[in-house]
């Protein structure tokens, strides 16, 4: 594998190929783009040009940079010609996996030995996308979050064959180009944020279909409530800096009004001794319970930072 | 009833009562405080004045406000002294069941006809709290959300018993001093809010109980992906925004989806067909399909903004 990544192939120009393909650009990768509609829509291309200064406007603050920024892109008019010379080339045509089998074995045919080869899919399983490539080793999903200008979140989920260096690489790229990645140690469904997001999504169709609240007041629950909150500090991090003493008092005093809430919503989470020592530990040590109350003014200066910006 | 809520009675001057007492007076309302601490603890009083001041200066930007808001804080000897002359009296006591009820009662017996009672309570059932109450039906809980003077959501949940028009008067009170209430039908364990919060949790707990994330990178999920998306639009405006032909297309593309993650979690949701229609009116009637456009502007344009106040 090379040492550095520093030029990007990009398979599938459409929304999220060109979001990525900006935030690469901006951070001094060049980028080549390759989509099959290239070679049967000939105003392809330009329509690919006009999104990708429209997003590059959006991203960088300064006009003078754009022209730069923008001969950082080329356009390949074959799939081979992506990926020759490609540290890292990204899969991101439409999500469906025969589609998406059919392009990464095509981009496999050609990888060189130090290319990297990732799958933007938010749902589909790594090994099913890469099990039949023989550059399946340096294969994993590094799935962005929409608009990935604006959410930094990446996920990396490797195949269970994927190398741990080439989790490792893709990690620090995409630290290097501003986004915030977090590593799967195992592919799961639904990955980690797909899994979050259904939870929230399935708590909130109950209480909807409960006659509970209305559609327009769950939607507020999170937009006025807990979406600002999770915006500066995680479910953990809450956690601990709700209670006095932090999460060890915290799960004292609310686990079994949390083990009653779940039951009635049909869950049945463990709550297991386990799992809260590995919780625990990591919040100490980010955060040492003497240290709560500067992370609460932290928190708490951000907040409103947050509300001033909120409009209605 | 009173035509309009001008005075408040706070019993409990702990961290929720200066919040809320600090949201009133900016607005123009009389805050009278009381706490049993007030007899005991002869610098109770004087401490509870410069917590005030401390989050006035976080409230309100205009020092010279100061002296004028301050004046509007009176501390009662006594808590019938609190409770005569107030059109709601806010309970902010201690979260116990027993030390709640029993405060509710002294300020039942106390209470003028036209005066409204809530609780601060997070999660005890209102009716577990005003039932002995002869008052009962001029009761109801309004639970802020910590810290309340940085996010403007309150959950009103009624017992069975409150009057209708209980709920509207809080509801307009709580609009005129800038907080976003959202109304339960009826009341449920764990109310809204918490309900979503322990879903979060318990999703977020089960992907580092099974090894896949470690506990920072499931904060990290939250605060650089779904969370400044939900600051942003709730879960079901999400899902409008997230199909290019609103929600009904959403669920053709990713309802299976949906199901199979969820029985990975060991939920089963429905989707019924019912609770979808409802959700979908309600988005409708918010964003109807040809404006998703302009409201993906609006949310792009809310989460830059975001991003460039969050510090690492």
């Amino acid at each position: 594998m090379t040492s550095k990544i520093s030029k990007v192939g990009i398979v599938g120009s459409g929304f999220v190929g060109q979001s990525l393909g900006c935030i690469f650009v901006t951070r001094g990768i060049a980028v080549k783009f390759y989509d099959a509609l290239f070679l049967t829509d000939t105003e392809c291309i330009s329509n690919v040009k006009s999104g990708l200064r429209q997003k590059l406007k959006t991203v960088s603050p300064k006009v003078e940079d754009l022209p730069k920024l923008e001969s950082s892109f080329s356009f390949s008019s074959t799939l081979a010609e992506c990926v020759l010379g490609s540290d890292l080339v990204y899969e991101c045509v439409f999500e469906d996996p025969n589609v998406k089998q059919k392009v990464l074995l095509e981009i496999d045919e050609v990888a060189e030995p130090h290319t990297i080869i990732t799958s933007s899919t938010s749902c589909i399983m790594p090994s099913v996308l890469s099990e039949g490539m023989k550059n399946r080793e340096k294969f994993l999903v590094n799935h962005p979050v929409n608009p990935p200008f604006h959410l930094r979140l990446v996920e990396i989920v490797p195949a269970p064959w994927t190398k741990p260096e080439v989790v490792a690489k893709v990690r620090e790229l995409m630290v290097e180009v501003g986004q915030k990645p977090i590593c799967l140690k195992r592919e799961v469904r639904g990955f980690a944020l797909n899994r979050v997001q259904y939870a929230i999504i399935n708590s909130s169709w109950d209480l909807v279909q409960q006659g509970i609240v209305s559609p327009s007041d769950a939607d507020d629950l999170m937009v006025y409530g807990l979406g600002p909150r999770y915006a500066v500090i995680g479910p953990f991090e809450t956690m601990h800096l709700n209670a006095p003493n932090g999460v060890r008092d915290y799960m004292v005093r609310y686990e079994p009004g949390m083990k009653a809430v779940s039951v009635d919503m049909g869950q049945n989470p463990s709550y297991d001794k386990e799992t809260f020592e590995v919780i625990a530990a990591d919040l100490e040590s980010r955060c040492p319970v003497q240290n709560l109350k500067d992370a609460i003014v932290k928190r708490d200066e951000a907040l409103k930072q947050f509300k001033k910006i909120k409009t209605d």
